[in-house]
């Protein structure tokens, strides 16, 4: 393996993740910043992380896949705790009887981007740089790995009140939601899990690769541009090759905790160029759909993120609030989405909106 | 092992044991019928089933501990299949890395009374002559085992569509009901479990012991009494020492499958000896609390029986209808659930009415 494939990430790496995966969570995958503090924590206890390039892995390796599940908004009061992913990763070994080489998120998106770095710190493990959303999606089949129709299970999901539950099998991605989802329900809406285990032969093949450096990059440019005093969205379309969509205050937020996700939409209206217009917003977890002026502009899978309009940082499905000044973009999709399968998995139907997807980018 | 130990069932025990367990199954635990067609269809296929007495357990033999869970009514929709539950009891085999010596049910009541022998037909292994209910009860903390305090996990979860689910942990019987109940609603309110598994030194601790042959003998009692038409009910009475509460007509059912449970309440105008009073009767799966003319008559953990008034067969909640003519008997329950502790987990309050436990046969 030649040096470059595994290199230690620095605080200032993962700073630069927390605010490049939170861009990338196009609303979800929760707030980065507990997360980001408890990687503080554990840097200053003296552990480090590195970071695999997915071309490292042998095809046969083992490869946990984790998240934390449930509703962003109960994730504000149920903080992140770093052994809780680190469990869910052990339950799997024990399950499974193999040991991971390495440990990836299901999505880069959010503080998703930030957890497998803390069951990697715990179990001595490298992160490896990919996840299967290249964003944040709020539902267990919207995965590259079930565009790829790899196997759905097991799964295991740990409450840190002691509640361990494993989905030993599934006939199909759907039903893997469905019971995951009404389990994570009822331990509170957040849980930690610890999806299908991959080899690395998966991941190569299905994986949407290096979006932990691809998001410590896009990090790292919104921080200098801070430093700097230059705009900041404007380094993220220039770094993401995004688009501008719109400009304006948050008038509406209409937001409940359901099902165990976070559903409602919210009303911007416009600023600047765009004084006089309204954009609308639909969420679960994840913007899903924006609509300006009544017409459909832009969706899933196209990524929808809100900016604060000054410091260029993402604001979160949960996190918005009456009276922000924001900015919408768009940011492209991982090419595995935009097939007519991977529509199926994540376009606007999925979402139950009855619009055939139109990227902004066509 | 003496050869007492361990006897084969005929078909003939098997058609008594249905009839019993009905009675036991106080309301609930599904109705027997379609287990029975299981077992004739077995039988027929040359399966044979044996029942082991509990004392010839090894103090470390693992017994596994089965029940179809969920909502009685919808047991009649979706019809009971042999085979899941025999793969509950492999899943957790699988799991727990150890080899059963027998099956037994959580509780002898209604088609749970069955349902070992079930698995039993298809895993060539014996059923244990004991339970953990003496009955039926709708939860799962709601056994001898919960009051022996001993460990509530694991549990597999088996439906017929291919969805498996494993409850790895848990901190506390009322977690193990509160996660398994969500999985089990959304496979359809019925599901084939596997318990805890079960060292015979606790099976002898801690089971109701003897209860399949309990349910036996009173189903022949009954079979008896029909075929010489003596009175049936009497043969009950006689047979369990116990003691005749109401007679009268089914005029009124309110019935609703909801959370995973057959709730309801229904009320019975007196005929005979009780003309011009009421007796009303509230169940959760299971009859919970009777009323006569608005006094608390009889509660759990008694056992209340509904029966066909000249039957004798027994009346579950799921099968229950207006302008049945029905007896409502009391028979005794198992000691273990007498005391203090015992009553915290299937007294009156346990099912949520405020009323001290007082026994009919106090």
């Amino acid at each position: 393996m030649p040096d470059t494939a595994l290199r230690e990430l620095t605080l200032e790496d993962i700073e630069a993740l927390a605010v490049g995966a939170w861009v990338l969570g196009t609303g979800g995958g929760g707030s980065p910043y507990l997360g980001l503090l408890n990687m503080r924590r554990l840097y200053a206890e003296g552990h480090r992380v590195s970071l695999l390039d997915p071309d490292a892995l042998e095809d046969d390796d083992m490869v946990a896949v984790v998240s934390n599940m449930g509703a962003p908004l109960v994730g504000q009061e149920r903080l992140t705790d770093s052994e809780n992913i680190a469990r869910a990763v052990t339950l799997m070994e024990d399950y499974i009887g193999r040991r991971f080489r390495g440990i990836m998120s299901v999505e880069i998106g959010g503080n998703n981007g930030v957890q497998p770095l803390m069951a990697a710190a715990h179990l001595n493990r490298p992160v490896v740089d990919a996840d299967a959303m290249g964003r944040a999606y709020p539902e267990a089949q919207m995965t590259s790995f079930a565009v790829g129709d790899l196997q759905p299970w097991p799964l295991t999901l740990v409450d840190p009140r002691g509640v361990e539950g494993i989905v030993a099998r599934v006939p199909t991605w759907k039903w893997m939601e469905r019971l995951s989802r009404k389990m994570c329900v009822e331990t509170g809406s957040i849980a930690a899990t610890c999806k299908a285990p991959r080899t690395g032969a998966e991941v190569k093949r299905w994986g949407i690769l290096r979006t932990t450096t691809q998001a410590i990059k896009l990090g790292q440019a919104i921080r200098l541009a801070q430093r700097e005093h230059r705009d900041p969205i404007e380094a993220i379309l220039s770094a993401e090759d995004g688009q501008l969509l719109f400009r304006g205050k948050i008038n509406d937020v209409a937001r409940r905790t359901t099902e165990g996700f976070l559903r409602g939409t919210t009303r911007v209206e416009g600023l600047d160029d765009w004084r006089g217009s309204v954009m609308e917003l639909a969420f679960q977890n994840e913007w899903a759909v924006g609509w300006i002026d009544g017409a459909p502009k832009v969706m899933t899978p196209d990524l929808i993120c809100v900016l604060d309009t000054v410091s260029g940082e993402a604001i979160g499905t949960e996190t918005l609030r009456y009276g922000q000044r924001v900015t919408v973009i768009a940011l492209r999709a991982p090419p595995v989405f935009l097939t007519p399968r991977g529509l199926d998995f994540v376009g606007p139907r999925a979402f139950g909106y009855d619009l055939d997807f139109v990227s902004v980018f066509q």
